[in-house]
């Protein structure tokens, strides 16, 4: 059916209509005063958001372009980095560092587990002649559903004194708590497309002091993605190139949405829909995939042993217009994955539970009476 | 008066409603069937503008990013390069050259001037040893309103055999003829904001054949712009990463509408706004700032000597609500730039004209009587 498309993916995620119509108003000139105004006003909503009193910057690219950006600014060639790989994105800030010559040691945790925060201590505390200069790691690791301990991990990265926390914050910045100065983390990059309530197409670097200081430092090759010229440009309310003008105008109306919310509600909201999912699943006897008390507060992995993930996610998208995440990679069609990030109400995480039972029931597949898990669910919704 | 603004400068260009509302749509996901026909429909429509049938790929960024993609993408570090730099985007592909690493030669004509295509020619005959890898220049320049012969340097380019042409195209593509094919460009970057009556935020890379031969060797860093994931994801109608989504609702909806007007009267409507805006101007005796003959389709630039261009494009905006574009650099308050680039009629001309006419005459700076410029640009728009 046309236009019914309800979004449980972990990005796009879905935008209100609040945030359609503002990006849907005639572009304005990005050098006017007008312009300079939205940039102002924007900084300081994405200040909140990090909880930061440092310098947030606003990048034409997707979340990819925020932590390359991340990296690049901080850091040099043949530079030694702690990156954690606990998944598909994971993998990848490791690809992104060697590509730009950095020496990488990659911790590692099984897919489905979190990063051991104790191997972080141990490598940083080894590392006595102080080489370390990063420690890249993914907060919330959507491909498998995880979130990883960056408080922890930050901690030991601050004791070790020289390295920074370089955390890729894509789906748990405005899903759950960072702040970003009280854990010390020193450089955090997302994307606009999940907790943010907008469409995809903006990113965004903030930076601590301390990673201004590597800034000077780094001599990684950059231009588009030189953070420099976006921090010269914002003191200015501007920006070095031509941004995506109304995706800045759908930025401010979706972060004063979020505002109006408020922090706390909106990381009781996230941490609401994860408890609910999470003990619908189990309900409905499908196992999930994230281990026990690592689940990520923006998306739900399920492992439902014996069903193709892929028929299922398939027949919940045709029956009912919902579309979830499939496996990545080697997970093809043995996860689906369960979005709850951004604009989700309680209405859309009972929708799903009620939709995805229906499926098994219609399958063939159901291992529990319909209904269990709207009800577990309900439980917890209530909570 | 909110909403009365009108955009008279090169990007951001004005916007059709039939876009804005198709940007207004909610997302949809990226990695669906879709999704894949839309990266499908507007591929084909990218190369029927950029008159080719190589790759054209997108990227979500400005045109800057676009540019760089060109050069890390098909040239080595200590690479010898040739820039053409005649204006403020000429000299950006410079420092972009530069940090990267590459040797670079600038070849300079004055603002205001054209590039010299023999000085090309002595150059590229000069390096019998073929070490000339890529030559860089912009087609239209938009800081000085000046046209630069792609086509004449592309031939010297082809002639020496090794180099590349890496053209940007940010504000030629859809205003006047880049038949990128037929003249042997390898290279052609541009962004939304400009030809494509789209807001800014995305930006295009189209690869001949030799480009790609040359990204084999490549040895630039890249990951967010290295366009072999983009073509990779293109042979498969999608996108290596998150792309913005609405933007390309925006894309397919204005390719469309360009497709309908077709080529040929797209390239007419411009050149006949060059020739009105330039006869105007000339009637009420502002110089234009462009060389005799080599004024852009999209953009002209007016150096209106013994007069404040700042103070006079001020007066535009606040009384008729007409943003035209300053001078960057030396030229503030030296030059002011009309734009009449992608979503423009003739209407559009002739009020600009009448505004500037009426704000000169407020000021009593008037140098001919009002009106003249008016029936200047008529003559223009009736031949």
């Amino acid at each position: 059916m046309q236009d019914k498309l309800t979004l449980m993916i972990p990005g796009p995620t879905p935008v209100p209509e609040t945030v359609l119509q503002a990006m849907a108003r005639h572009p304005i000139g990005h050098r006017s005063g007008d312009f300079q105004k939205i940039v102002r006003r924007t900084t300081e909503q994405l200040q909140w958001l990090h909880q930061t009193k440092g310098h947030v910057l606003v990048l034409t690219g997707s979340g990819t372009a925020a932590m390359e950006a991340a990296i690049v600014n901080t850091l040099s060639r043949g530079d030694r980095v702690l990156c954690g790989d606990n998944g598909k994105f994971g993998e990848r800030w490791v690809k992104v560092a060697k590509a730009y010559g950095l020496n990488v040691e990659v911790i590692q945790a099984e897919w489905g587990q979190p990063l051991d925060p104790e191997a972080f201590r141990a490598a940083l505390e080894a590392d006595t002649a102080k080489e370390i200069r990063g420690v890249i790691l993914t907060h919330s690791e959507t491909s498998t559903g995880v979130i990883n301990d960056l408080q922890a991990i930050a901690g030991h990265v601050k004791a070790h004194g020289t390295a920074l926390t370089i955390a890729d914050c894509v789906t748990s910045l405005g899903a759950c708590d960072v702040p970003m100065d009280a854990w010390g983390v020193d450089v955090v990059g997302s994307g606009s497309q999940k907790g943010y309530m907008m469409p995809p197409g903006l990113s965004f670097v903030a930076m601590g002091e301390r990673a201004w200081t590597a800034y000077e430092r780094s001599d990684l090759p950059k231009f588009y993605l030189d953070l420099g010229k976006y921090r010269k440009a914002a003191d200015d309310d501007s920006n070095p190139f031509t941004p995506a003008i109304n995706l800045y105008f759908a930025l401010e109306a979706a972060l004063g949405m979020m505002q109006k919310e408020g922090l706390e509600a909106i990381f009781a909201r996230h941490d609401r829909h994860r408890r609910a999912t999470q003990a619908a699943m189990k309900a409905i006897g499908l196992p999930l995939y994230a281990a026990e008390g690592h689940g990520s507060p923006a998306i739900t992995a399920v492992a439902p042993e014996g069903i193709d993930a892929e028929a299922l996610r398939k027949q919940v998208k045709e029956r009912f217009d919902i579309l979830l995440a499939g496996g990545q990679d080697h997970l093809k069609g043995k996860v689906f994955r369960i979005g709850h990030l951004g604009f989700v109400c309680d209405r859309d995480v009972l929708t799903a539970v009620a939709a995805i039972e229906a499926t098994l029931q219609g399958l063939g597949l159901a291992k529990a009476p319909i209904g269990a898990g709207v009800a577990a669910a309900a439980v917890e919704l209530a909570a």
